[in-house]
């Protein structure tokens, strides 16, 4: 293992984090708000380390292999959300550590579960901070660490295959480095237009690209204790809007906005998911229609809005779907499985493979009818191998094996089971509220802190989709 | 499709049902209790259909193909919990028939859900009668029909095909009817065994003959409202034992009665089985003997019995395990996802599958680190084959869309989320008590009539190990 490679990987990227800090400092500082010094002592400490360590990372090999590729994708997000937490910690805003490192965590996986109380409390530089954690991590540290990585002499290859989510991500570019910048121009293109149109209604500027920091990242961090509550109609539907773009593979964003809208419409990963939100959007709607003295608009909006939300792993909210009915609750809980589509900002299972399941599924009953036959499952008219759906099926298990340690963990912590099974597939899907006591009305603060700690673990492990950081337990990464 | 033959089949069946029926309404009359002509009209009826069907299904071939097989495999639970419903309907002891549909169900297929708010006001009879619907379908109407067929000159191995459970059924004689009758004969002595045990105790030789029955079954249905709470701890030690017992492959019985032990030790399953019980019971037992003032003894009896009911979906208890602390009712809710071993009587997903997926999980990181070597699992020491670990992940996978779909639906009749998952899974599972509502303090008499339809069904689907029932409603099945 070469060690030196991936310190030297590390504080480099710790490097652009510090700068990110001192940018969220100079606009507290420009609000007149005092706590622009932690954020400038904050730099110091993550600059401190580079110069440091400077002399030791000279003249070193910079070749990156599988293993330091898994190691540094893993410790970076441990690595950033650590330094990350300096701000909140050093300024008092968040006074526990724990706190403030489940909170940065929270950001840069765009979970979004927080700790905090009083959101509104925080100064703008902090509030700006949070936001730009996820939309930093939106993207994936990783994907700008593949365009960033290049400058220093080292290719992102191996850190790419081992980031970019989904079993099947369709190629803009055959170099990794021009897609990773194509990718970050359509997140950053999408970014400024909602921020545009919130700016046209009634938010300001602040409020505006905070919102869509977070929007497009699917993390759900607001600049209000009530999310998007308060917020006009016009807002929330531009919200949803920009949280179902965010939830869709940024490869079909690319194609639409080149014109080439027959690879948008044939992509069946998007019509399931386009599918999926309209007719459970409709079912949720006409049940809270019928049970609440509300209009049909705002059946459908608080619907949509919840739905979109929940199944991109936004999080925002703009009503308690936990005082719903049982079914729309139920239903919502389901959707905390779905997740958004393969290369997109979202978390969870990801819709591509929930299909690649059903449809695996039905065709077992076709080979209880005709065993010799071979029938392969298909996704945009591709066969795809047995290989695949063998990896998807082991996907799946282990999401539930993390699912129900998950739960009896916490549950030993006292939270009751519906609160143990929210806290975990809130934060392993990150998505943000749960259920029972990690609700949307509520938040983690009552957590114990090795529960916090843990659920930051779960966080981590769920943004990397399982695998690239639980292969590091395994001894089989550790044998030589 | 040999409509006829089906036909044939399931009305022979229904024959022997009858008599069964016939013998309970005998003990009915022996304690002078009234309700014994409700037994007879029940089976004359089915008589009655014998003789009014003989004419037809005379000279018909006798040729039982896959599709013939899955068919009368499914048909006949239905069947059986239709006309076995009968005694109950007819002498008003159930007045509602969903409900005595409900309950027959719940019999056959080794649930115990029950709908009884009073169940010591049965006669004797009704009371015998319940019991045996849960030892008949412990063994497996089809094994019995494996046994039976033959004197009706239609050879039984396509059905047992489709009702041996697990994937790897260890062979006992290579043919099918002096295998079913070895299993039946190790079924019929164990019972005895338990009988004579129980009877030693306090209980009358009634109770005894009944709680064998329902304990071999993996059943659960008991002659006392409170269950086994009531009977002393030797009671409660016997019935653990043959729980445990009756959820291990009936293979490695009929081995260990021939004194081949170094076959039962060597067994993954039952190694697994074992050390699932033995630790959680220990760390429920830990937390209830901290949590509550009660002696070690009771602590780890009522840990032990629980765990066991639970684990091998028998569903009686001695403590209503909600009261519990939440770390203690998580783990409960996992074992329900678990079930006996494969060949025993019990439900559930089954450990061998549990276990298979465990160890493939396992692996996925060896097959990370070394994408080109084969990796194969192994059970018993010998590797599986990839298409049965496919299969196993087929199984989990649709169990999961079942429990989803199933949780939805009873959400929809208002259950909340603990309740709905819980009549789920316990039905499913063929467990019988559940969590919410449907607890082992309470019962599904309050569950709506479409519910109890639902759940029914979902039983006999549990039963059958989903793909024998749910491959009836697929297209592939009715295509030429």
């Amino acid at each position: 293992m070469n060690y030196r490679v991936i310190l030297f990987v590390l504080t480099r990227l710790l490097a652009v984090e510090g700068l990110i800090m001192l940018i969220s400092g100079g606009i507290s500082w420009s609000y007149g708000e005092t706590d622009f010094m932690s954020f400038a002592l904050s730099t110091a400490i993550v600059l401190g380390i580079n110069i440091i360590t400077y002399p030791f990372l000279r003249n070193i090999s910079k070749h990156i292999g599988k293993k330091e590729g898994y190691l540094i994708v893993s410790l970076v997000w441990v690595v950033f959300s650590f330094f990350g937490a300096l701000p909140f910690y050093i300024s008092g805003a968040i006074p526990s550590f724990t706190d403030a490192f489940f909170e940065t965590a929270s950001g840069f996986t765009t979970t979004g579960a927080s700790i905090l109380n009083d959101i509104e409390s925080l100064s703008h530089g902090m509030l700006f901070w949070r936001s730009i954690t996820q939309w930093l991590g939106g993207m994936g540290i990783i994907v700008m660490a593949v365009a960033i990585l290049p400058l220093f002499g080292i290719g992102g290859m191996q850190l790419f295959i081992a980031e970019v989510p989904g079993p099947t991500p369709d190629k803009i570019h055959p170099r990794v480095k021009e897609t990773a910048k194509r990718l970050w121009g359509i997140y950053i293109l999408l970014t400024l237009v909602e921020t545009l149109l919130l700016w046209l209604g009634e938010m300001n500027f602040f409020d505006a690209i905070n919102h869509s920091f977070t929007t497009m990242a699917t993390g759900g961090y607001s600049t209000k204790q009530s999310s998007i509550a308060d917020f006009s109609a016009y807002s929330q539907y531009v919200i949803t809007i920009f949280m179902f773009l965010a939830g869709m593979n940024f490869t079909l964003s690319f194609f639409a906005i080149k014109l080439k809208f027959n690879k948008v419409f044939k992509n069946e990963e998007l019509r399931w998911y386009t599918s999926i939100i309209v007719v459970i959007t409709l079912v949720i709607a006409v049940i809270i229609w019928k049970n609440n003295d509300i209009g049909i608009e705002k059946a459908f909006r608080d619907s949509l809005f919840q739905v979109v939300s929940i199944i991109t792993t936004t999080g925002f909210a703009t009503y308690d779907y936990l005082l719903w009915s049982p079914v729309a609750i139920v239903l919502i809980f389901m959707l905390m499985f779905f997740g958004g589509s393969a290369g997109s900002t979202g978390g969870g299972v990801k819709i591509v493979r929930i299909m690649l399941l059903i449809k695996n599924s039905h065709f077992e009953f076709k080979r209880m009818m005709h065993p010799k036959a071979i029938v392969p499952v298909r996704l945009d008219k591709r066969s795809v191998e047995p290989k695949i759906i063998a990896h998807v099926q082991g996907f799946i298990v282990m999401y539930f094996i993390i699912f129900v340690v998950g739960t009896i963990i916490m549950s030993a912590m006292k939270l009751d089971l519906n609160s143990a099974m929210g806290a975990v597939i809130a934060c392993l899907g990150n998505i943000g509220p749960g259920l029972g006591e990690v609700g949307p009305a509520s938040n983690f603060a009552n957590i114990p802190d090795l529960g916090k700690w843990f659920l930051s673990f779960t966080m981590i492990v769920g943004r990397l989709e399982l695998f690239t950081v639980l292969v590091l337990f395994s001894p089989f990464f550790w044998k030589k």
